[in-house]
């Protein structure tokens, strides 16, 4: 129905997570209306990140260089670790300003419904990271499934040689307690804290 | 906090419309994750379908060439004439599949609120268009006040020249009466059908 070149490109958007027919219509014909050096560029962009970004040779978070720039900042505390799925969860606790440690990301989570296996993720390296100067692992991994039993593996790897630590579970701030569900709930009693 | 290329990345995917900072960070990372030649490709179809799109000679329907698909199809009636703000309505009736004529692309509305007059828009053309072969033009317009606007010009435009009509208003299919809004609800009694 539309030009081939359109079609192409409606196809193209359709490869983004979440965009079906409709959306990628709306992008490309979008994307038709902008001038050709915006075009240019978003095009020269997307080739662009994809050749430079890598993983860090340290913890697997993107960057452009050997080291990523957590890595290479002097001013991290370099003794506590926060384990995390993929470096997009670096970006979200990053945008807390409030943890000062180093990441390592994991590349994934252990599932045996996808068959990913702990020899399929970045968990060597992390094991070769512990020395004596790491006081604490903290376990920053999803609250499903495949985070638990990642975390349960990875406690296991790692008990006698650092102190491991994950995230607490209980009532998002803003959450309403009836519309919480009933995993949720527990996790919230049993972490309960003394006023 | 991201590398630059990443960045500019994040960037290019913010022009899309309807998309923030979190859908183009996931639009962005997905991309990362994609093997080189689908990158390369979607990158290509971008500048590819900016280069070669054009608005068709005759109705400014898109094309690759001078006329566009439906302008150019010899069992299309052209003696009925559908106007329509923007070729993504073309497409949007041709996916109805029950309309055989052809049709005439505006570029945009009449709006008093952007400052677009009538000047601005694809409308000498039509009215050049139109001859004794004509047998009616359908203006299958928004049904807001920019669209209301061109219709009653276009009308007084046309007139003595062919049979203009316009789409009927009234319940949408499968709507229900008690959230139908005053002004739908008054189209769909002033249009009833004898039945």
């Amino acid at each position: 129905m539309y030009p081939s070149s359109l079609e192409k490109l409606i196809e193209s958007f359709k490869m983004l997570p979440g965009v079906g027919q409709k959306t990628a219509e709306r992008y490309a014909l979008h994307m038709l209306e902008q001038n050709v050096e915006k075009v240019d560029e978003f095009s020269k962009s997307m080739v662009d990140a994809h050749e430079k970004i890598k993983p860090c040779h340290v913890c697997h978070n993107f960057t452009e260089h050997d080291l990523c720039s957590i890595c290479e900042d002097g001013t991290r505390d370099k003794s506590i670790i926060c384990v995390v799925a993929s470096a997009r969860e670096v970006m979200a606790i990053e945008k807390m300003n409030q943890f000062h440690g180093v990441y390592h990301v994991l590349d994934g989570l252990i599932s045996t419904q996808k068959g990913i296996l702990p020899d399929d993720l970045n968990i060597d390296n992390l094991i070769n990271r512990i020395d004596e100067s790491v006081t604490e692992v903290i376990l920053g991994l999803n609250a499903t499934v495949e985070g638990e039993m990642t975390s349960l593996y990875l406690a296991k790897k790692l008990e006698n040689k650092t102190t491991v630590t994950r995230l607490a579970f209980g009532l998002p701030i803003g959450g309403h307690l009836d519309y919480a569900d009933d995993m949720t709930l527990m996790k919230a009693f049993e972490g309960r804290n003394k006023l």
